[in-house]
């Protein structure tokens, strides 16, 4: 286990001992003990982005991506519902692939992999198409690693009177949001990434008008967020089997995040990590993809090293066995390489990481 | 920790210490060391139903009713198909609802809430509605710890070239099924049952012809069988993030289940459970509710203590405190608890759950 790899991806995470200790009970999902876990879970998740007075927090079961569906499904009417998606990467696609699945009506403003999107661009189609109901927004898209405007875009949404719901999968936890000045309708993220729980469930930041108007429209039972809220309100518990040991992990990992100094110093940690980490790979010889101004401090894409002998699979594998395991590149034409900036990354921390990378180039090119 | 109650419930379980051990480490999702596991995964649990020839293990992530859910949104065609469900609990009940949910026609048959669904009744309802596409049935409806006769509802149905669902969340791993023998399209069940994992995934075996023509049918992307099974063929990896420490966990509570002997052993110990826990049960004064003719060895329904002080919440705190939690009952007007029969019960086993519900009785006399 001593050999075990720092994961340097957008997810699953390295994450620390003590928050996969508390995997090491059993609970039952009936008995109060671990429902109150779960009310703790939801108030603090909230109180992270300020939203007792107007939202609720709704967990559910599965991946992000769960979560994503399950807001889009519950929140955009069946009949009349029409989703704008600013598209700047992969998970924006998902979000329009989501809405076809669902039968809601899609349009998108597509962008190229390294451009952010631009509020702008989002007031012009609103205002040329009443009938957009919603605007989904990813905040931090990880397929390049840009950093989306958040709160611009959700002045606009608000300016225009159509709702937003927000994938802030990658951002929750480590970038500043505020429910009491940026207004949403939904915000979307996991236990997995920037709050360093394991992954196995989401949760969406849901305002409370919203929800309650929602009761019938969702498109599936499991993914209901309406009812999920309903049955937890009732009762404390979850409607189905919730992932116990997984939940009680994300409680632990929260109180982590909460002892670290919350979502400022979070993020700080990443920025950190974000800037040495593009320092260090430039020392090496490596460019970022992405222009400063829109790079998130999550996940950074480096072009492919300009090197004839390259291939990403064995770089990988090189880089791997020196205890770091990077993430393959999402762009479309360009050959890249993706490192993630999140996580607990032992002692050495992401230099450590840099110093593998320049050890494995050190190596190609004395191959070659 | 020495302190942690077992769990008497239909799930989640007491599961054993090493299978919690292994989530004490982290795994990154899009490498080779954990796509391993994942295949290791899906070839056990076909190979326990012998389904290798016909069949192929889909994975989901979420709760069993997820799984349920995804089988039924990918298999029953969206135009003309239509679900007959036998109904003779809450987890039947909730087939029929997610079929509502879907715009999948549906068609119950009712039975009380003591009653195992007959076959001839199947047969009637297929012979006189040629309109019904698919049988949905629950293998052990753990409303009541009712055993449903699954190979006669098969045959049945296979006979009336109709496709049969099943829901074996509470028996795949302790009650035969065999796929050459007993007919079925799906068959769909959870990490947290017999299999003694933690909860957090599912899983549908499918029949492979069945799987190949439900291209495009899924009424949603997050529970699309057919896009996670393609995905998973291509790539050995999960479409979405896999909650890598239950996948993790899971491999290692199927290694101990193969170690103990597989289906025929695991079947045998829950058998021997439950005999101790009614002979137990009934030697206090306790009478279980189902007759032994169709009580499955999963979970026992009982009366309630005939006592007039009887609370069943004093009652579960007070066991609870002896170091077993209890499970509610779940029948509309009989007053009823629940005692599972599955997971790791320590050195006492059952008999130290008889024990102390005795000590709890013979309390609640000397208070009256």
């Amino acid at each position: 286990m001593s050999t075990e790899p720092y994961l340097l991806t957008p997810g699953p995470l390295s994450i620390s001992m003590r928050t996969k200790q508390a995997m090491l009970r059993d609970w039952g999902s009936w008995d109060v003990d671990f429902n109150s876990i779960t009310g703790r879970i939801r108030e603090r998740l909230l109180a992270i982005v300020h939203g007792a007075a107007t939202h609720e927090c709704v967990p559910l079961q599965g991946s992000g991506t769960f979560s994503v569906e399950a807001a889009l499904g519950t929140l955009v009417p069946r009949a009349h519902g029409h989703v704008l998606v600013p598209q700047n990467g992969a998970y924006c696609q998902r979000i329009a692939r989501i809405c076809r699945y669902l039968g809601r009506k899609v349009t998108t403003i597509d962008y190229a992999e390294d451009a952010a999107v631009k509020a702008a661009d989002v007031e012009r189609a609103l205002a040329q198409d009443p009938s957009i109901t919603h605007v989904a927004l990813v905040h931090c898209e990880t397929s390049a690693g840009i950093l989306n405007p958040l709160d611009e875009v959700a002045q606009v949404v608000a300016r225009h009177e159509r709702r937003l719901i927000v994938d802030a999968m990658s951002s929750f936890g480590a970038l500043e949001i505020d429910a009491r000045r940026t207004p949403f309708d939904a915000l979307v993220a996991a236990s997995g990434k920037c709050l360093e729980g394991p992954p196995g469930m989401g949760f969406v930041i849901v305002r409370r008008s919203a929800l309650e108007r929602s009761e019938g429209n969702g498109h599936s039972l499991a993914l209901d967020l309406y009812d999920q809220w309903v049955y937890m309100q009732k009762t404390t518990q979850w409607r189905y089997t919730p992932p116990t040991h997984v939940v009680a992990a994300f409680d632990c990992a929260i109180a982590q995040f909460l002892e670290e100094g919350g979502q400022a110093a979070r993020g700080a940690r990443y920025a950190r990590n974000c800037r040495t980490l593009i320092d260090g790979m430039s020392a090496l010889g490596l460019r970022s993809f992405l222009p400063a101004s829109i790079q998130a401090p999550i996940i950074v894409t480096f072009h492919a090293p300009d090197d004839p002998h390259y291939q990403f699979k064995s770089f990988y594998n090189a880089v791997k066995a020196l205890g770091y395991v990077l993430y393959p590149g999402k762009l479309t034409t360009l050959e890249t390489f993706r490192v993630g900036c999140m996580g607990q990354l032992g002692e050495r921390g992401i230099g450590g990481a840099i110093e593998a990378v320049g050890q494995v180039l050190a190596q190609m090119r004395a191959a070659a």
